[in-house]
């Protein structure tokens, strides 16, 4: 919103929290992701000419402010937890601290990258954690909000420990492992079934067969009849189950290659899958060997937004908070505390940024007047590794995909209860 | 997927269709939208040189396909439904006919963008029809996949009748009107929120004011006593309440406002609403004005994805269709008929394109050898008027909120039914 920019002199340095206000029923952690893209945001932020000439086209803003407007970069700092963390309700995931205008032009783009990519991250983690270490491929781009958005949430869901994506884009723009996958419209372009796979093995190798695009057990058939005929130049690593239950299916599968001597090829399997799903298939002890998942995982349909939000918490050097009813926040920039004990989190302590307390700090910063700090952006690869040790140090049963009973504790540190409760009596006198 | 074309030969002309196979519970009809992206995509696609460099580090495909992917650009023919028209289940919105490598590797990109901006419109007619007349406005795109993908929504949302959003670049790129909204952050920043009301209306006129920052009766008073000192001067169209019982505190507030003489000060409200959220305001007489909707806009909440595809409808001259359980699809290129009474739509039958039939055919030659066809793309307006009058001519259940029983009828004209029922036997027999 760049409304409340255009207003006289309140321009002094104004502190916001990127926050999930409580996490949806069916989560017991959220992934922090989106950093990366928040920072790109930040660094590359300018008002365009043609920008200028659109809003002066309303006739609704003053000249001061659209003078004002054209000069604007973004120059403040930015602290947050690195991506792949753990992260639980009312912690800021990120801090932006500039001067007001600045610090409030880049609310909208700030809270739906890290909106986006969080959902996403904390989604995929789900998937994992059902496929109990069995490979996991995002198959979702195409009912993500768009091709772009669907790379972002690749290169989310791989942080959080997918083993990769079928987007080629994913794979260019951010090294997401790529993973192909056949189509049944390649199978119907050829008048006979036998013929596509084939002909579709003589072009890749260790490839992935589709067999029920018309008939599971003819299908499966089929790659045997082609094993027999190709024999020693027979290289197909797996065969994929789209349709049907896929339990049943996999079994009967399994079956029919084991006894044709193929046991070395794999059974992957797609279609509506969700981490429920994909969890019941693991405790059935169906012999499946991977997944791929769409469409849970492109709009986190089991829970397709969180409650983020981004709060003033300090402006011209004091601490500011909203009192209206269940969106209280708390003031000043603070400091996230993980204590662990025996190498486990067993709680985290929301404090003061100043306080000295026991506990790894989560919150670095990240951005000083408007640029980077540190050499460059950690690797995909060790985002990915630092995600997987960090949401380990977690107790189990927060871990899992059941609601965790208890949740995980989240404290606020009494010193930062005590500024809330002094700040809170004065905005009722002063209002 | 770029897999299936790196096959040999198969490069004969394919048709594919884009449809939704089954609407979710709660939607009764969807408002196609995406054409426009999906052409602008198609007339500029291109492999670079750098994507050619990323898919040969992956060595997993022959020089000579690569060769081959180089020049490729689309150079087929599409049909569609125009932008706003309500659709049905298995009715194609939109129909490519190319070579199957170009036909192909536009899949994943067609498919986010058609499902994406028709989820968004769908869920936007809802709002619209809760709201009866009412204006509803997009504050979505703090949780859209990304403000790329909120400014889409926000497009789309228009399309289907929404009033604006507060997405400026949305504004900027496509034409929707924009909605400036006053932040909590802004009434937080100044000391007393008497301070922060008389500051925003100096530099806003037809404003409208939070009112609920800190207490709703408090911020109410304190733009009555603000009216008091501005007298002739005091310029403030509406005040928007954001929490609590929206309903309760909009008859509190209409009542102070009146009994200060400010009948004139429109209230709006916003706040977690969906379309029974607004539905039950408007049906209790609530005095509201006016909506603001996020979330259940920016990730149809309460349907986040529709279960869309993109099928092999022809290859070579020939119908194609799968038949695996449930997703059995109808072959040929095909038209939707839609069948009119004195004005009104009564049913759609799908047939082939080479009918003769009576109903309005809503499928439409868009494209040639990869081109637009046509002078130019519709205005915003006249698409969105196109789409209002369309839905108009549905009947009054279908367009309402509730479950449509009986649902819009959608036949198949026994001219399509004998031709899938000979391929279906011919496919049996063959593979």
């Amino acid at each position: 919103s760049v409304s409340s920019v255009n207003a006289p002199r309140l321009t002094d340095s104004a502190t916001f929290d990127l926050i999930c206000r409580r996490l949806p029923p069916n989560r017991n952690l959220l992934v922090a992701c989106g950093l990366e893209a928040a920072l790109d945001y930040l660094e590359g932020l300018a008002v365009t000419a043609s920008d200028l000439e659109y809003l002066a086209s309303l006739h609704r803003f003053s000249k001061d402010f659209l003078d004002r407007l054209e000069g604007l970069r973004f120059q403040g700092e930015v602290r947050a937890v690195p991506e792949g963390t753990p992260v639980f309700g009312n912690e800021p995931i990120l801090e932006v601290t500039a001067a007001l205008p600045e610090a409030q032009i880049v609310e909208t783009y700030l809270l739906s990258t890290i909106h986006h990519q969080t959902m996403a991250a904390s989604a995929a983690y789900r998937l994992v954690a059902a496929a109990d270490g069995l490979p996991v491929v995002d198959f979702g781009t195409r009912h993500a909000q768009g091709a772009a958005a669907g790379a972002c949430t690749a290169r989310a869901a791989y942080i959080a420990g997918l083993a990769g994506t079928s987007n080629v884009a994913a794979g260019c723009r951010f090294g997401v492992p790529v993973s192909g996958t056949m189509a049944h419209s390649y199978i119907q372009a050829h008048e006979r079934e036998s013929d596509a796979l084939a002909s579709f093995t003589s072009t890749h190798r260790g490839t992935t067969l589709l067999v029920d695009t018309y008939d599971l057990v003819g299908g499966v058939q089929r790659v045997i009849d082609l094993a027999g005929r190709q024999g020693e130049r027979f290289d197909v690593a797996a065969i994929r189950i789209d349709s049907g239950d896929l339990g049943a299916s996999a079994r009967l599968a399994r079956r029919m290659l084991d006894d044709a001597g193929l046991a070395a090829v794999r059974i992957i399997v797609s279609g509506e899958l969700d981490a429920p799903a994909i969890a019941d298939l693991v405790a059935g002890g169906a012999p499946i060997d991977g997944f791929g998942v769409g469409t849970a995982l492109a709009v986190s349909s089991d829970a397709p937004y969180l409650d983020t939000a981004y709060k003033l918490a300090a402006y011209a050097g004091r601490g500011r908070m909203k009192l209206s009813p269940s969106k209280r926040t708390w003031p000043g920039r603070k400091q996230i505390f993980r204590e662990s004990r025996d190498g486990m989190a067993v709680r985290d302590v929301l404090g003061s940024v100043d306080e000295s307390r026991d506990g790894q700090p989560l919150l670095r910063p990240v951005m000083a007047n408007g640029r980077r700090l540190g050499e460059q952006c950690s690797s995909l690869e060790s985002t990915r590794a630092y995600s997987a040790a960090a949401i380990g140090q977690l107790p189990a049963h927060v871990r899992g995909l059941p609601p965790a009973r208890p949740s995980y504790r989240v404290d606020v540190s009494p010193h930062l209860q005590n500024a809330a409760d002094r700040l809170s009596r004065r905005l009722q006198d002063a209002t």
